[in-house]
């Protein structure tokens, strides 16, 4: 199995204890489903590290059970049996179920435009094994930022996008995505709106966007200076999985910093790119650490 | 001259200094109107002991000062002759002022509904000395917080207003609000919209409410709902002075805090009282303290 | 079984679903123990409402595991049983364990000495039911709160300590709260150290206190003139269990609030009053909704 | 005069008009002195952009001013008469003043030794306009971060220091200090104490540290590993001025972030590196930007 990597708290305790996998299961409420889970990956020699489980008895039709199971794969023999039992209790309790073996890590495509800081510090945070990740590309509109990709030394694309050429330019970006078998995608400020083809090919929840502002407040463009009119002493930023309804998919993590009159529209924006980098790395964090499970409109982010 | 009485940190340092008194500038930024409020303090035996200057250049269609100066006046033997000084300087250089001798407190009317975390929030900080005011009289449509109100022996006055007897039951609430001389009214999570006729009778920001949501997040009612449905990750509350435009008024302050998918609609409410009553609280401290000045739509709001 | 009660989230929401009890453990890391855990529950009719489990690889000599599993007893027919095979599984596994129905609300005593602002929150906590506890007595070595007491009836006794009585009192103290059967005391800014005697009797993690300090800075008394005197910018509040050393026992919750050169140390103490009863409240809910597991000098505080 | 430069909210918003220096006064608060210098620096055809003024009270022996006057220096014909002036003032009242006409950015030399994170910030910031200085230099002990440095063509310079070559090499690293005209050194996680000869060459308050702790708690190494063990809930990072008492210096900025018992100390360690970097940065920008006064022991840092 792969070597050790560093993405979260207990990997890094645990160095010597071998690798670590993730069973999410998320479903309709049934009695047992928990015990039978702990238990078949117990019979399989797998160890459990942590785990947390949460029912959501205001859903509907039905109440709804979200878990998490960190485990310790190190006395598996055959993984294939495990994932033979795990879909017998998909059948057996009516839910889904995804087994992470953790053991390749997953490729992030990283999508720009102009603005640097929040690839300067994607960068940074995987550099420092802060991110469980590989970058293999970063695709940008523009040529501004080669000068980042070309500081880690990974490849940039330039897809100059115009209204007349957006379809087309978008394929050849899904072409490139697709040959490089990446799993996220990352809109770090990419200043385009997705079509909808582009969208539907990574709807599982795999394409992540940062939005600056705190939504559901200031939608749309130039977040800031909408905040700044309104006269608001807080500004918030939003990271959240892009879907067809433009700024409305489930929300990953949210924060906001303190404004006051002393600050314009300048230091909105420049106080904004401290916010909006944090919050994005938070929440790729808590994707790659399979930490988010989606339901309708909304994330459970467990902790890691 | 009045008693020390505890509202601002410097008082209550300053404790054997004497009384302390506000002087606020706002209007067109002219060279020369800071030196010249400092002078006429100075030359009329006022000694500054903090003050606060801001010019905003993104103002139109000039760039506007905003200044607040806290002074001793201890020195001072005459008080009408420096407000002659002042009325001077405003005609010269085309600005309002206002003074504050601060040796009576400000009068506050607390209008509720039935929640009373904001009521006791704010009589029991009155109490501590920690809001430099009198509060006189409780107003309510509802019987149900009369113990608060008869645990601090405060006269409260229930008007149970239906939309036949709004407008009748309001001219009976203004008509007890003019007799108690009362400076500020706060809306403690009281569940009418006030009238047009009600807002312009305290239009010169002296109405203060409470927003349950991250103001312009969430307008309207059940805004904790609508926040819950949307699946945040954090929820806030805003206070701002009330405005014909509902919700619509220069916000004062705002804070958030955290939520998770553990917490249901009930959460929220219950973690919004706590937000909202120290929201409410610093808002009104700062109004209080002559620490706010208001243009346009918005709130400079200076440190006291 | 007893009537809902509101202390969490959960048990709001699940209101019509009937009680919810805990089972925690603390033992020995070994393989099987959440797979028995779970599935001794299911066994016997209860359904897991949510759990958490962790395991500190860093602890020594051996890993530990912290495990807290919420159930709904609904289906159980017979508490022994499970009773039974939970200290079954104590000695198979070599852990400890503890089962809490929650069919009762556990009985809080609160010391108090002078200041009244922790004793206010926590009653005003407790009737709006965030705090699922009975608070049946405040013992004081002062009057001064007496009338707080009295604005909730409850019976409020005096015990002026001086050295020579102190070992005297004391024991007059315990009698009234042993008389009581108190499960939990709250130093409520009780400014009194407390014999080895006294801790000793609820040693058991059933003493929290709140220091006025971001520990372990500024030990001891007058902690936020020593923060002062060092001109530090944030202070801070500590909820923790009492122990045989003072300020050292296992730290259940903190927080911090900006502080500014503006602030003298009468605002420290000010601003530290709303920290402190923030802090307490929070430690003392996560102790009722049994969401603290101690081991050695540190607790595991797992999210209700 | 110099070109506009991007370092504090006010210089962005007025660009066209002008640069801006300030005058700083620190000394026994005297009637007049307010008036004072806000009409001297209007006499001579400098406007007021903003300005902060407080007394402190509770200064032994006498009451201290505080005073960061932000001016628009351009109807100024000759600085140097100005100059004198403020002498004069000087004299007069008794005072210590400073005046920074900033039409030049102030250098800045970064000691590093193998830790990256607040390198890279500080670099980052400088490069986005948010530091308002040159770095014309790094220096380390080690060649490590030789590559961060090259990123942004920045000389850097290695002096490996042993307890036996220490007052050797830190002579060479002054010499090049000194040849390069650095007005401020920034200790960026340098894992070397600096010897006092060192220090008394800086001791005006030009060199700032960043301490991986929420100073006072946790003095010197390990300060993660010490707090781990003490099972604290948030941890802290404080910039402050090194002075000949290690980590006793006056504290310009502080801040913490939540930990849990998930995190082990390699996790302390990874979330002080996103609070360090910004505590750091918060601090060079008040200083850069003229905000702090030192007095004894304590930093006064007003806003921008």
């Amino acid at each position: 199995m792969g070597a050790f990597r560093h993405s979260s708290s207990l990997q890094r305790v645990a160095k010597q204890l071998g690798d670590r996998a993730t069973l999410r299961v998320l479903g309709p409420d049934r009695k047992g489903i928990v015990a039978a889970c702990s238990d078949l990956l117990n019979r399989h020699g797998c160890s459990i590290v942590s785990s947390e489980h949460y029912t959501d008895y205001s859903a509907t039709p039905h109440s709804m059970l979200f878990q998490r199971i960190l485990f310790d794969p190190e006395g598996l023999r055959d993984r294939s049996e495990v994932k033979t039992k795990v879909q017998e209790l998909e059948r057996k309790f009516g839910v889904k179920t995804k087994i992470d073996w953790r053991d390749k890590s997953p490729k992030v495509a990283v999508l720009v435009s102009k603005h640097d800081h929040c690839l300067w510090e994607l960068l940074l945070r995987q550099q420092a094994k802060e991110l469980d990740c590989e970058i293999p590309l970063i695709i940008s509109n523009h040529e501004n930022l080669r000068h980042v990709a070309d500081t880690f030394q990974i490849p940039y694309y330039v897809f100059p996008v115009t209204p007349e050429t957006k379809l087309e330019q978008e394929q050849a970006q899904l072409a490139l995505i697709e040959a490089h078998d990446i799993d996220v995608i990352v809109l770090a400020r990419y200043m385009q709106v997705l079509s909808k083809h582009f969208l539907s090919r990574y709807a599982d929840s795999q394409i992540i966007n940062i939005h600056h502002s705190f939504l559901p407040a200031f939608l749309g463009g130039r977040a800031y200076h909408q905040a700044h009119d309104r006269g608001v002493k807080l500004i918030g930023a939003t990271a959240h999985y892009a879907t067809l309804d433009l700024d409305q998919g489930p929300i990953i993590a949210q924060d906001v910093v303190a404004v006051s009159h002393r600050d314009g529209p300048h230091d909105f924006v420049r106080k904004g790119r401290g916010l909006e980098r944090n919050v994005l790395v938070r929440a790729l964090q808590a994707h790659l650490d399979q930490c988010v499970l989606v339901y309708n409109t909304k994330c459970v982010v467990f902790s890691d």
